[in-house]
C-alpha cells in the first residue's frame, strides 16, 4: 500500500532528511516545519534513526515529553560538548548541598535561641520536619555516576 | 600506510563493532573491554559515529569527561526513555527551591528571633549573606528550556 504525502507542509525533519513526509509520519507532530533548529539539533547529537526508535517504543501521549527532553539534552550538548546537561546536574547538585548545608545551620541557631527562649514558631516547626526530606538526590546511574568537581 | 592493530585486546566500541582495533582508535581510551555495557549504552543513545565525531573535536585532556557524561545520559536515557537525565535536573530544580524557601523562612525567624533579643550570630549573619547567591538555576536552553511539573 502506498503512504500518501502529508497534507500540510513537510515537518522539520522530513525536510532536512529530504524525503516525503507521509501521513502517520513519527516526527511530524513534534518536529513543526517553523523550528527547524529543533530536529537539526536532536538530528545531530542522537541521529534521526535512534530518535525515531525512541519514540515508535514510547506510547504516543509521552512522545511530546521525549521529544522536548531529547531537544533539551541536544542543545545542551551543543553549547557544552564536554559536559552537556550533566553540567547543570553537577551546578544544581552542590547548590541542594549547599543549601542544606546552610539550612542545617540556620535551623541550629533557631533551636538554640527557642531553647533559650522556650519558643518555637509555626514556621520554624515546619522548615526543622521538612529538613529530613531534602536529602533526595536524583538517581545514581551506576558507575557512570556523575562526580564533577570543576 | 596500513594501520597496525591494537596490542592489546581490542576496546569494547571495536568488539561490538566487529573492527579491527587499530593504533590511535578514538574509543580505546575510554571504552575498556571488561566494560562492555558502557559504550554498548552509549551506542544505544548517539551512535557511533555521533560520538566518534564529537571526540574528535574535543580536546584530548577533556575526552575522558565526555565519554562519561555521554555514558551518563545514555544510562538515564534506558532507564527512563521519556525524560533521560532531564528528570534528574527537574527534581534537583525543585529541591533548590523547596530548599531556597526554605531557608528564607528559617531566615526571616532568626531575624525576628535576634531583632526581639538584638542579637547576630556568625552562622546565621553567613546563612542571610549567602542567601543572595543561591538563584543560580542552571543554564536556560532556549525553547527547549525544561519546564516539568509532574
Amino acid at each position: 500500500m502506498a503512504s500518501s504525502t502529508h497534507p500540510c507542509a513537510p515537518c522539520a525533519a522530513c525536510k532536512f532528511l529530504r524525503r516525503k513526509c507521509i501521513q502517520g509520519c513519527v516526527f511530524s507532530p513534534y518536529f513543526p516545519p517553523e523550528d527547524p533548529t529543533k530536529f537539526a539539533n536532536v538530528h545531530k547529537i542522537f541521529g534521526a534513526s535512534n530518535v525515531s526508535k525512541l519514540l515508535n517504543e514510547i506510547a504516543p501521549h509521552q512522545r511530546e515529553d521525549a521529544v522536548n527532553s531529547l531537544a533539551y539534552e541536544a542543545e545542551a550538548r551543543l553549547k557544552d560538548p564536554v559536559y552537556g546537561c550533566v553540567g547543570a546536574i553537577s551546578v544544581l547538585q552542590r547548590q541542594v548541598l549547599r543549601l542544606q548545608k546552610e539550612l542545617d545551620a540556620t535551623n541550629a541557631d533557631l533551636i538554640r535561641f527557642s531553647s533559650h527562649q522556650n519558643i518555637l514558631t509555626p514556621s520554624s516547626q515546619s522548615s526543622g520536619s521538612s529538613v529530613q526530606n531534602a536529602h533526595v538526590l536524583p538517581p545514581n546511574y551506576g558507575s557512570y555516576s556523575w562526580n564533577y568537581n570543576a
